[in-house]
């Protein structure tokens, strides 16, 4: 099936954002990665940047989410699926040369004190992830309150290991904040066994 | 004491790098808002603002990192220190309106795959944090590569709380994300004990 030219439009608008952040993404070079006209941009997109830039941080985080739930769900328990969200995790880091971790940190951090819509968009692709989270812990036997906190601290020390694993073009970062997830998943677990 | 014109610059590069980014940051509004000449940019910084945000990064970095352990060194343990530390990043963004959380972040993250000379920076920065993280939790009585281990996911939980609270404007996730620390890290220090 041909990828249709919204789409087309939408990936080479998040590719760049993560390269070069929401105010480095031109809609003319969104346009030309896109292989479409700047009138086929304001055609699927009427009210331009700020639509198009809302729709693909929509889209890119509902992709992302689908790709660590994967992960989460593939594994026989809780512990184990924490332990393969920082191994994958560090897995993409090196496969991507250390680029593109996040399709929305970085847009997040640039809008949030710039531009209130946006803002509101990123809140609710992370507040998706953490429910996302949050039921995980839940089938894992933690009880809903504990469930989402450690949905946050897992959210918060992906991003936070993505931040340091590439400053430091190392997956050193990444690891040991997987080891230590682990271990205290593992123990918060244990406590209710 | 009247502040240096080099150090006034540098505070103004600091104050724009967390609001707009690097790439947002010209250096004509850098001298506007340090009320210093361009040429006083140059005097100071000759390579120009591929120098003065090194500088500029090493200052707030070396800044913060005097503010984060002050508040780590102040608690009577280490357990209360890393409570201390989420209630202090709460209250600072709260304080701050949900604007300018970390003074590395931003740039750390716009400059990782496309300034090489930066990164190495933002690098050296992050990594001065972990080695005073690792030394606090070394001396609460943790052996010295878990020490390592429970910086970095310190670090990495801070950072990625900015995120998650300036996205929700609410400091909700980094209250959140500090219960589960603290109470991770009493843990620890009992199975020490």
């Amino acid at each position: 099936m041909p990828t249709s030219t919204r789409d087309r439009i939408i990936e080479a608008s998040a590719a760049l954002f993560m390269q070069r952040g929401l105010a480095g993404s031109g809609l003319k070079q969104i346009a030309a990665e896109s292989e479409a006209t700047i009138g086929s941009l304001y055609h699927w997109f009427p009210d331009g940047k700020d639509e198009l830039a809302a729709e693909t941080l929509r889209a890119s985080g509902a992709a992302y989410q689908a790709l660590v739930v994967a992960v989460l769900d593939a594994a026989p328990d809780i512990v184990a699926a924490v332990a393969d969200c920082f191994a994958g995790a560090a897995e993409a880091l090196r496969a991507g040369g250390f680029a593109d971790a996040c399709p929305v940190a970085t847009v997040a951090l640039e809008v949030a004190s710039s531009d209130e819509r946006l803002r509101l968009v990123t809140a609710e692709v992370f507040e998706s992830w953490l429910q996302a989270g949050t039921e995980r812990f839940e089938g894992g036997g933690i009880e809903p309150g504990r469930a989402r906190e450690l949905a946050t601290l897992l959210v918060a020390a992906l991003e936070g290991g993505f931040l340091l694993s590439r400053a430091a073009k190392d997956t050193a970062p990444m690891e040991a904040i997987g080891r230590v997830m682990t271990d205290m998943v593992r123990a918060e677990v244990g406590a209710r066994a």
